[in-house]
């Protein structure tokens, strides 16, 4: 493998799910996706990993030159929203492959080395997002992952189980040393300063609800309006109230991002009022106590809209996270390693979950993004230039070499 | 048949496809719907009824006395929405088959009588609404009905002949002297003025549009706001506005009602903001001109959602329809059969679509109402009392014999 080596393969992999518009379809444990993890697994062997599943589809690239040593891991994921990038996700495995593969000839080494694709980090097929480093790293239970079942009723086991790519010996968490990771920004910040490579210091904090609205059924023509217990109505509310949040409670120094993304309508039928709605609800910022007051105000509105729309809002289930560093020795580590290398930098924060996310707190991990155009992602039009790709190839194989060497990350 | 039996065999209709709320689940072509058509067309062969099928579907029950005449036509649908009401359509049915059988014993009729099941009345499951009735007067292609697909795929063309409920000697629009249909008002009118019968005068004005919201996907974390073009923000606030026109322009006087019900967002994943969104949005008034001035109102303002969201609004299609009387000759004879029976009756309007409407400028159309308990239709606790029921099938009853013996209806 070779600087070159990597955009060819980047090429081939691109080629799995390819959209018209220059995009892939790739969701997790699709016909794409199974047809890019085989593909995966012969280029590994070809290049003298072994790889290996562990019990959630997660697909491991070993390379051991230290007997019974811990390991370096370095990944991402493989699979894609629906009509995603070309970027997200998959642009971290293959760079994995090719700084382990570089790395592993290093004279010195105090670990052994592996690659990890994890399963289903996007979590539009199957919920929740971020879901094979969930369970490798114990937040997300096996058995429960397992049995989750896609809409259409597809349950996660049997596909992997059809797939083949199950396994019981592969490296666990026990046995991971440090954990490093390279991704897309998908923001403006690196493009819009010039700079070469972003230093993950934290995760905005989020709060996210599943949420659902109860209506009553009722005829959309005769059914008096004031009678109505319009579900969607209810939803509709939700969803602007959410856009109110962002536009009145942000500063152009500590932002609120807000979204609903994903709604489902009963009976949805064409002349009958919903009787129930469900959606997601989320909110993000870098600030705990902006992100605590936008919950106040989301909760202060919920019963204008009840009454307005004549529904219940229930809190199906909800989740959060407050403000998470990633270690500091960590991102010194990539800094060092950047500045030999005459990378520019800068520490950024992710506001988008990733595997790493999962990671840090359990191992020293060591996050680092690359720019991307315009921001664009979970979208066709995702690209990063090649030049900074290469950039990124270049500066994991750094980090990698350092970690494997005991360098301290956290 | 008797009175009595109109109510045992209204319970036997009722369990197909029942639900434990009371009510049923049986959209078109369903399980259920074919196990109810089946059963309706053996109760009809039992009582001397020949069964007949047109090529969409439609199922006829003939009773022929009068050779080479034409048929006074009775009938509704026995499809219900989902999880919807044991009386919507099934109630006039089978009321039409009971006073077409009480009828058919009368000396000196003119006409031959024909009980009809038209096939998919509601549209939940295959678009358009009113779909046999509007083959039957050539509204609607018969090709394009056939070639219908529910949200699974699955064709109307194809579970029609899996069911063997497509035949070529059913009665045709030509051979219909006149129609004439009952069904519950899914209104309060009847119940609030104490009274047992409503005749339809007219149906009240609509204008129909199927909406489409673009805009672009993109992560729900990290996009900056302002970036954002979100398909499901633009529907949420074309559900809100809809609301806001009926709260706006609705006087007591002259009502508009305004709904959203359906909603289908891309690519619905709890990370990516929506790039399109599709759904429908009616607006139904008794005053064609409020109606004009709703849709004046509402295209006025769909450049601000469209500024606010980011995003554009297209109508994919939309249809309308005037306030469309039914012949006075119609109403006026069955006031005159009322008042023989001692039924209080009063003139109604009807907001909802029913097969009577596409009949309705075709041939003469009589189409009368019961009542219905607080209004509520589509929903699973849909209620007419036995007493009201009964007193619909002696109107109709006496409706058909006017009828069939000439009595002029339009």
């Amino acid at each position: 493998m070779t600087a070159g080596g990597f955009l060819d393969d980047f090429a081939t992999l691109s080629t799995f799910g390819a959209t018209e518009r220059g995009g892939v379809h790739r969701e997790a444990a699709s016909a794409a996706d199974e047809a890019q993890r085989n593909w995966f697994a012969r280029r590994l062997g070809d290049l003298g990993f072994t790889v290996r599943y562990d019990r959630v589809g997660n697909q491991f690239g070993l390379r051991e030159t230290v007997p019974d040593a811990p390991y370096v891991l370095v990944g991402s994921h493989l699979d894609s929203q629906p009509y995603g990038g070309r970027y997200d996700g998959a642009y971290g495995v293959l760079a994995a492959a090719h700084a382990v593969h570089r790395a592993a000839g290093t004279d010195g080494l105090r670990y052994n080395l592996a690659v990890v694709n994890w399963f289903n980090e996007e979590g539009s097929r199957f919920t929740p997002s971020m879901f094979g480093s969930a369970v490798f790293t114990g937040a997300l239970d096996l058995h429960a992952a397992l049995d989750t079942r896609d809409p259409a009723g597809v349950r996660v086991g049997d596909r992997l189980e059809a797939m083949g790519h199950i396994g019981t010996d592969a490296p666990e968490l026990a046995g991971v040393a440090a954990y490093a990771e390279i991704h897309i920004e998908q923001g403006r910040v690196l493009e819009e300063t010039g700079t070469a490579i972003g230093l993950v210091v934290d995760t905005w904090a989020a709060r996210k609800y599943d949420l659902r609205v109860l209506g009553d059924q009722s005829h959309t023509g005769p059914t008096p309006m004031a009678d109505r217990q319009d579900a969607l109505l209810g939803a509709a509310h939700l969803v602007v109230t959410a856009r109110e949040l962002s536009d009145e409670l942000s500063t152009p120094e500590t932002p609120l991002h807000t979204s609903v993304s994903r709604m489902a309508v009963e009976p949805n039928s064409p002349v009958t009022v919903a009787r129930e709605v469900t959606l997601n609800l989320d909110l993000r910022s870098p600030d705990e106590d902006l992100l605590a007051r936008a919950d106040a105000v989301l909760h202060e509105r919920i019963p204008a809209i009840e009454r307005a729309a004549r529904v219940g809002v229930e809190v199906a289930g909800s989740h959060r996270w407050g403000v998470r560093p990633f270690p500091a020795a960590g991102v010194e580590l990539a800094r060092r390693a950047a500045d030999d290398l005459g990378l520019s930098h800068r520490p950024v924060s992710t506001v988008a979950g990733h595997d790493s996310v999962n990671l840090n707190g359990h191992v020293p991990t060591v996050m680092l993004f690359v720019p991307s155009v315009a921001g664009i992602s979970h979208n066709e039009g995702e690209l990063t230039h090649d030049d900074d790709a290469l950039a990124g190839v270049e500066l994991l194989t750094a980090v990698v070499r350092r970690l494997a060497a005991g360098e301290p990350a956290g």
